[in-house]
């Protein structure tokens, strides 16, 4: 079913698909099983080559240097280079970078976007992105212990964060910190900072080893200090006490990033799968495939990602066409019903792959580790679940 | 999300919707706790109120008399149809008639036409579709019992139907029997052949007791002995053999309908899951949608029946722009998905209704029985479940 | 596994089992498809038999006319009498009257033994319990409209209770009313007071139709109106305010007979399940058991059922090794885990049997019709997993 | 409910208990975050501590210098070992090394019993076990690649090994080949064979990169290639041929001794849930365990455990009064139920736990990378579930 097609879709898909058939796929497992920083000289060519090819930046305006598609084209290449691990990564698409490109592109000042945005567009650095603390539930955005507190024309921060991800040779970090802790609307708080890294207050404590791997570079989440951290007050993006109104315009398009990345996974994970039922011998006469029960996941796994990508794609149209906060119960439902159908998919590939399935020689084992955080990061499935529901029992008059 | 709106889904839907809203909704439970038959008059009262509206026939064109809705937009009026049980009955686009309707259009003669089909669209009279046989699984189309034996310009039908829909009361039944048996190619073998109702050489042997309901006229399940039932030749449907492809062309645009008044069902059942939730008092402070649970059920519900709409939609756009058979994949897909999702909302409403959602003042208990079929007729899960998946994995070279 | 066999179970259990093939599974389902009535003079002819046999009441000590098992013995035998709708009825330790018959057993003064209890246990009279209103949510507990108001040596009733199963035809019920609304602790506010019926002071509204049965006789649910019905104050069995404790004291062995009892309809459904499976034709060279799906629906079944049965019975034995309180956690366990055991069954067995499972030639059907309510009544699925997680979460210092 | 609490248990369970929490919990996460070898000084240590105390080889006969437990004293000393994933090593009775001392000690000639039971069971040295094979369906027993052809008084081993758990370091390897490929009965053509390690026919291809862990001496796996290995034919354990029917042996209790091992997993995870829930804050008002979404988890988990420990006691039991044959069945029942049970928890768990349950400064994150195989080793759910079903059909006069 192509009904989301473009002239753009058409032209750009299959030179995507062609670039990580050829460059990615043959090189990721091998990049994901060693440290990551002995593999950035064929990555920084790859991203070269992207480049000469027009095929940086998918995610930007032709003026900015990218391919101007809309945000349902967008999620349509989103797909594609989610098939591979390194995908977003080699086109400059990744989080959290793009998350940070958008969020500079709208609210920061003219000075910041040419001294942070500018260099990330061209990929010349990489970023990150300081919110959840150890201390408090991520599930709740204005629970947090980081501060911002004005001395003179600095903000100096103080606060412990993790998973601060990719922050390993980082150019610079967005933090987010409470510029107003006691205001009464608890939304108008906090503040996103920028602090270039690395920066004599901020202790870069380590990075957390996560599902097996120690993680490094980009493949990273760090844990930081930031010890009375002092930055002028011109690196805040946006007004001060927006950051959470931020956090959430960063979000919305985010989610529809994510959903398509873990869509591509899907389908990757799903190909594997088939081809491994197609293949792989019982005995004489039968393949794996030829048991009704792996047939049955196959029936299952194809509707359930058929169904989540028909849902992120009218999210986005929808999105487009009445911006994010008329979707805001779309997204909450698209976040938890694609996370879920991306493990399921995992564990049905995995189970069809034996033994091969938990090696690190599959990519399969790779997902199954970190995509597990799918459900848990910008906003479990209960919290969105219990958003989406009270959001729709309002309706009725019910009151919270 | 209003993908999928027209002119015509604007002008017809809410015309429908207040139809259903002002008289079918407060006499349905009325109706379906008593014998059918004490309710045709005012059945067909509304009928002729249909009529008057000009919303009867919404699956005919405009010449046939109908309003000439793409599958599209049927589709769209269907599922606010399936809101009331009665709803496909009173606008007479239920099934099997529509079925039929689609079959004869399509396939039969001009004199079959006049004398079955115009009448069947003008709501004159109703009829019913033999193909079920309780000695062989439904399951394989290709077995079959009945047979029709050519006796000069005749056939000469034999054998035992049942789960003949509506027959109690049909004017006439469509029947599938064996006309080749012994063709080497199974799916060669069937005919369709109109036998009019009452017939001397067909036994009424019941109405069969389904899920507690005696059932009687268009609310009914018959079961039927064909002996040696004799009707001309001419009234075959389609050439002879090409029984089962009729069934199977009968069968696609079947299903979409089904599956959006099974949407229809959802959407009702989750406003009274909704209601219930938003009313019921559980305590002095809290509502019984106050219970995370119950909001974790309706946010799950929500999204599964956008999931099922989208599915299902899609597949009817794709099904007009490239025919059935491009879809047969999809139609597979939306039959189990969208059987699964209804049957765990109805479950989940029942839930949160307690004793009253097990009463048959409610209309959830109505589904809940006669609902559960829908994941057993016009194939159970598993033989979809099993087709698509056979379908994929031919396609990665397996061999079945 | 025999582990909880013991001689009395050897002795007794081959004799029930008997018993149940001859008498009862050739009749059931003819009774259970007619009006209850009908059948009366046939089951009480088995009833007598039962008793000549020596095998009626066999919840009661020898002295009281039964023949003395233990809770884990009786488990097992209530197991057995569950594979047929008519088991327990025949012998006599259905519900409501076997909870009814504990109950004043253990509370009820010498006066009303010899009136209500005695003519109940040696199966002369029925009776019925009346606790669930329409207007207050069943699973809280404390939450009640009726009253019973002192005036002078009478207690005068009235509200509107609904689901007082059997009470069609019952000689008296057991109301539970407020006697003290204002009483700061919630768990001293009702008693329990005995009603004979009929009573001018009690309406007979009707048999509220469940799921698509009208329900007569002993098997229906009343919906009844107690308007300012008086009784001796004498009537009331146990001490005035201890109707929460008595209906908690009810329901802890009347769950472990409920489990087995569903139990026993798992095993019987498993078992036409499998019978199925061996024998119904899928095509030429392959039954319906040669589907691997189904076969790991089989395995699954088999694997849940005797979890389920092994947890019931591990309960029984504590309860009678430690009492009642102390497996209060494991009752609420086994409530809700055999109750989604049962369902899961049924839909499973129900899917095997394809159309025959949805009609009324099948027990299934009339299973999959009541047993839904096995989720609801006595605090629902959601009731028993909240007060499980309390009492686990109180364990690590949570404070509700 | 302490149903199979023996004198023994009471009084050896304890200290295992105590053990475990003074000196596994404590060191565990740094054992498993580092390269093993590293650990293996304290690990020495503590197992000569083990051994002063009278704990180690809990699965011995007091002659052979264990504590004499019965099979169902020590499936629940298996459980308490299991609570940390170094418990099993510590007492040494891990596996492989437990299984191959059961096959060595019923099968092995005095003279193997000697050279490699004897120094096994007082923990000088470790062995593996080399069965599983690359190109072939670990499902299918009976398939195979490996080969061991007689020359002279030798056998000259060739094949591909992989999943050799814990080769690395290990004194030998009992490995599976093929001797009489032709064998008309597919059950009797291979043989268990023990060739010592290091040995200059064995090539250590690697240890495979397993879930993020590259994998060193005990907790590893390796891929071998048998390379014309050449070892006298008295390394044979048992007879010639009977290769498949010892693997089964070596299963049957090896499967109660993992079961349990996953309880005890269960039980550890199901209490970090519960820890959290009740002290990680969510709002000034509420826990994490305030939730009632989490209450229910709470709930099923608790539920499911409870039944997962009956299932595999009761197995237990039945195995040691009927032998292992007796109890394939449930063998094949406690092997896929118990799997399943395992991987919820673990993933609830890691679901409360949030971003910190997908760090390694967790056990959850190691424990969900590495049990995931626990629904493939040992036979995948889907065989174990085949066989069942079948076992059972049969019992109907299916014919397979």
């Amino acid at each position: 079913m192509h009904f989301f097609q473009t002239d753009k879709t058409k032209h750009f898909i299959p030179q995507y698909k062609q670039f990580l058939e050829e460059h990615l796929y043959p090189i990721e497992l091998d990049v994901l099983t060693k440290p990551f920083r002995q593999s950035l000289p064929r990555l920084q060519a790859l991203r070269a080559k992207a480049k000469t090819l027009g095929l940086f930046n998918p995610h930007l305006t032709e003026k900015d240097g990218g391919i101007g598609l809309t945000l349902v084209e967008f999620a349509q290449v989103s797909e594609v280079l989610g098939t591979s691990p390194l995908g977003h990564y080699i086109f400059n698409c990744n989080a959290p970078d793009i998350g940070n490109m958008e969020l500079m592109h709208e609210f920061a000042s003219d000075a910041l976007k040419e001294k942070y945005l500018k260099p990330l567009q061209r990929g010349e650095i990489r970023s990150c992105f300081a919110m959840t603390e150890p201390e408090f539930a991520g599930s709740n955005p204005v629970n947090m212990g980081t501060t911002a507190k004005r001395v003179g024309d600095n903000y100096a921060i103080s606060g412990h964060k993790w998973f601060t991800s990719s922050a390993d040779g980082a150019a610079f970090t967005i933090v987010m910190a409470m510029t107003d802790s006691e205001n009464k609307n608890p939304y108008e708080r906090a503040s996103m900072i920028i602090v270039p890294l690395p920066h004599d207050g901020v202790e870069f404590v380590r990075n957390i080893p996560v599902m097996g791997d120690a993680g490094e570079d980009y493949l990273s989440h760090a844990e930081l200090k930031f010890n009375n951290c002092t930055v002028p007050i011109t690196n805040r993006v946006g007004d001060e006490g927006k950051g959470f109104a931020l956090a959430q315009a960063r979000l919305g398009p985010g989610r529809i990033h994510h959903c398509m990345r873990w869509i591509g996974i899907c389908e990757r994970a799903f190909d594997m799968l088939c081809k491994r039922a197609a293949t792989r011998q019982l005995d004489e006469h039968k393949m794996l495939g030829h048991q009704q029960v792996i047939q049955h996941w196959i029936a299952e796994c194809r509707a359930n990602i058929t169904a989540a990508r028909l849902m992120v794609l009218h999210t986005a149209h929808a999105m487009e066409a009445q911006g994010a906060k008329a979707v805001k119960e779309e997204i909450s439902t698209i976040k938890f019903f694609v996370a879920n159908v991306l493990m399921d998919v995992l564990d049905k590939a995995i189970q069809v792959h034996g033994a091969l399935g938990i090696t690190d020689d599959s990519l399969l084992s790779f997902w199954y580790r970190h995509e597990r955080a799918a459900r848990i990061y910008d906003g479990p499935d209960e919290v969105h679940k219990t958003a989406l529901a009270k959001s729709i029992l309002k309706q009725y008059g019910l009151k919270f």
